[in-house]
C-alpha cells in the first residue's frame, strides 16, 4: 500500500496516487482482521417508523477501545515494518484516537508515545496510560504540540501516525463500512458518517463507491464545527474555523487528503445543531440501549432532520464511538429536552 | 401446561403440581419464538479481568419492550383459548410488565388493561399506552389497585396476568436463561439473575437444574429490599418489607409460589448495597456500552461483591432490563462516584 506524507500542508494536491484506494481498504480490513472486532449491524423497528427509512446501525461503539478509531490505528501499526515497529509510534490525540493508537500499539508489543494537551480530561489520559502508553504533556497550543511530537521524533525514531490525514488511517477506518456493505442481502442506497477531520468519512467514501455506483455517502456535521460543510461548498479547505460544539470528536478540522478525497468521491455534508443531536442520542439510548457518543449521534440527527432525503431508503449509519463522558452526562441530556 | 391459581394468598402451599416446570419453559420458548427477540450473548474481556471469572451477560435490555418481561407476558398471552383471548388481559403494573403485557397483548391484537396508581411517572404510563392498552388509574394502595382489577375484570372478563405469580410468567421468564444455557459448548458453573417478585430467579431456577445438577443458582437483590434474602433465612415467606432502593424494578416482594421455587431448587440471594449497584451499572456502560438499568446492575454488583464464590467460573447473568430513567441519570451516576 502506497503511503501519504504525513503532514498535510506537505501534501501534493494533484498527487491521487498518495491517496488510499479500495485495494488499501482491502489490505486494512485483512490486516486488521486478528485483532479487531468484526462488529454487528443492529436494528430498531422504533427508530425506523420515526426515520421514514429502513436504518442500519454498524456498531462501532462496540470496536475496541470504544470506536472505529482503532481500526486505522491498528492498520497502520501493523503496517510497520518490523524496523519501523521496534522504534514505535506517536500520535498528538487525547481522545479516541490515542486511546486506539496505544491499543493497537500494545496488540504488536509496541512503544506507543502520546503527546497531550495539559487541559486534557483526567479520565481520558488514565483511559490511554491503561493501554500502556507514555503521556507527554506539552501547551494546548498546535505549536507546542508539534513541537513535542518532533522532539519524541527525534528522540525515539517513533513513527508519526495523524489521527485522520495518514493513508494508513484512512484505509483502516474505510473497513468499517466495508463490513457494513458486505453485511447486507439488499444493497444500502445512502450511508452516513460523522465528520471531523474526515479519516472516517473519506475511507467510506471509498469503499462505498467501489462497491455501488449509486450509492450517496454523507456526511454527518455538528453546525457549531462546520468546516467540512464549507469546505466543500467553497470548493476550497477551510482551515480557519473554531469549532464549538458537544461533540467534541468533530472538532478536529478536515484535512487536505479527507477534502481531496470528499471532493472525489461527490460526498456531500448534512449539519445538525447541538440540539438536534442530544435528541437523537437521547433516542438512541431510549430505543436501542446502545451508549453512543454525541460525536455518534450527530448522523441519526442528520438524518430526522433530512427526511425527504431518505424517506423509503435503505440507510446505513456508522456509530462511530461510545465514549461519553459520563461525568457531563446531565448537561448532555439537559439539550435533549 | 398446568397453570396457577392467580392469587398467591389462594395457593395451596404444598401443590407443586400447580407450579411450572421444565416441560412448561420448553412449551413457552416454543411459544413465543415467534414474538420475542432471542438476544444475543455478550461478553467483555475488561470485566471478565475486573471480577477475576469468566463473564456471559444475556441481553434482554435489548429484548421487545426493553425487558425480559415480555417473555412471561407473551408466554401468559398466547396460553389463552380464543374466548379468554377475546376478552383481554388486565394486570396491575406501571413498570417494565404493563408495557410487556401491553406489547404481548397487541402481538395477539386483543385487548389489555393497567391499573396504575395516581403517583406513576408518566413517561411510563405513555409508553404503556403506546404499546396500545387502556389505563385504569387508582389510588396508591394495595387495596385500591385489586379492587380496581377486579372491577376491570368484572366489567370485561379480562384475564389477570401477575407480574410474577402467575405460572404462565414464570415459565415465559425461564426461557431466558434456556437460551443462555444452550447459547455455550461449556457449562455454565453459576448463573446470577436481579430478584424482585421472584418471576425471572424462580424461572431461572427451573431451567438451569434441569439443565445441570452442578449449576448453582443466584438471586442478586437490593439490600435495601432483601426480602427474598430473609425470606430464605428464616425459612418462611417475609411480606412486610418496605423497600427502600434506586432499583425500581426489584421493590415488589417475593411471591409465594417463588418463594417455594427459591427453596425446592437451592436458590442463593446475595445483597448489593444502592451505591454497588450504581457503580456496577456505570461499569457495563463505560465498558460495554449498553445501557442497563440499575434493577439489572445489581446481578453485576454481588459478582464483583463476592469475587471469591465466582473466581475462576464461568458466570452466567441475565442482564433483565434497560428502561433508565434518563430524567434522573445524574442522581444515579451520582451514586457512583
Amino acid at each position: 500500500m502506497t503511503s501519504l506524507p504525513l503532514s498535510s500542508s506537505s501534501l501534493d494536491r494533484d498527487a491521487g496516487t498518495t491517496l488510499p484506494d479500495f485495494d488499501a481498504i482491502l489490505a486494512a480490513a485483512a490486516r486488521i482482521a486478528p485483532h479487531a472486532h468484526h462488529t454487528p449491524v443492529l436494528r430498531s423497528r422504533a427508530l425506523d417508523a420515526l426515520a421514514g427509512c429502513e436504518l442500519l446501525f454498524k456498531a462501532e461503539h462496540l470496536q475496541r477501545a470504544g470506536a472505529f478509531k482503532f481500526r486505522g490505528a491498528c492498520n497502520a501499526v501493523w503496517s510497520l515494518t518490523p524496523a519501523q515497529a521496534a522504534r514505535g509510534v506517536v500520535t498528538h490525540s487525547s481522545g479516541n484516537h490515542g486511546a486506539a493508537l496505544a491499543l493497537a500499539a500494545r496488540t504488536r508489543g509496541i512503544a506507543c508515545h502520546v503527546v497531550v494537551p495539559e487541559q486534557a480530561v483526567a479520565a481520558k489520559l488514565a483511559a490511554i496510560q491503561a493501554y500502556g502508553a507514555v503521556l507527554h504533556r506539552c501547551a494546548p497550543t498546535l505549536a507546542a504540540r508539534e513541537a513535542m511530537c518532533a522532539q519524541v521524533q527525534a528522540q525515539t525514531g517513533a513513527e508519526l501516525v495523524h489521527p485522520y490525514t495518514d493513508a494508513r488511517v484512512i484505509a483502516g477506518q474505510g473497513t468499517a463500512a466495508l463490513e457494513l456493505l458486505n453485511a447486507n442481502g439488499h444493497a444500502l442506497d445512502c450511508i452516513v458518517t460523522p465528520v471531523g477531520g474526515g479519516g472516517l468519512l473519506s475511507g467510506t467514501a471509498i469503499a462505498a463507491k467501489a462497491t455501488s455506483a449509486s450509492i450517496r455517502v454523507f456526511g454527518a456535521e455538528p453546525t457549531g464545527a462546520a468546516d467540512a460543510y464549507e469546505s466543500l461548498a467553497r470548493g476550497e479547505r477551510v482551515d480557519t474555523l473554531v469549532p464549538d460544539t458537544v461533540c467534541d470528536g468533530l472538532r478536529g478540522l478536515l484535512g487536505e487528503p479527507n477534502f481531496q478525497l470528499l471532493r472525489r468521491h461527490q460526498v456531500e455534508v448534512l449539519l445538525a445543531d447541538d440540539s438536534a443531536t442530544a435528541r437523537a442520542m437521547r433516542l438512541m439510548w431510549e430505543r436501542t440501549k446502545q451508549l453512543v457518543e454525541p460525536s455518534s449521534a450527530v448522523a441519526l440527527a442528520v438524518v430526522l432532520g433530512n427526511r425527504e432525503r431518505f424517506a423509503g431508503q435503505r440507510v446505513g449509519i456508522v456509530l462511530s464511538g461510545g465514549n461519553v463522558d459520563l461525568d457531563a452526562i446531565a448537561t448532555l441530556l439537559a439539550k435533549a429536552r
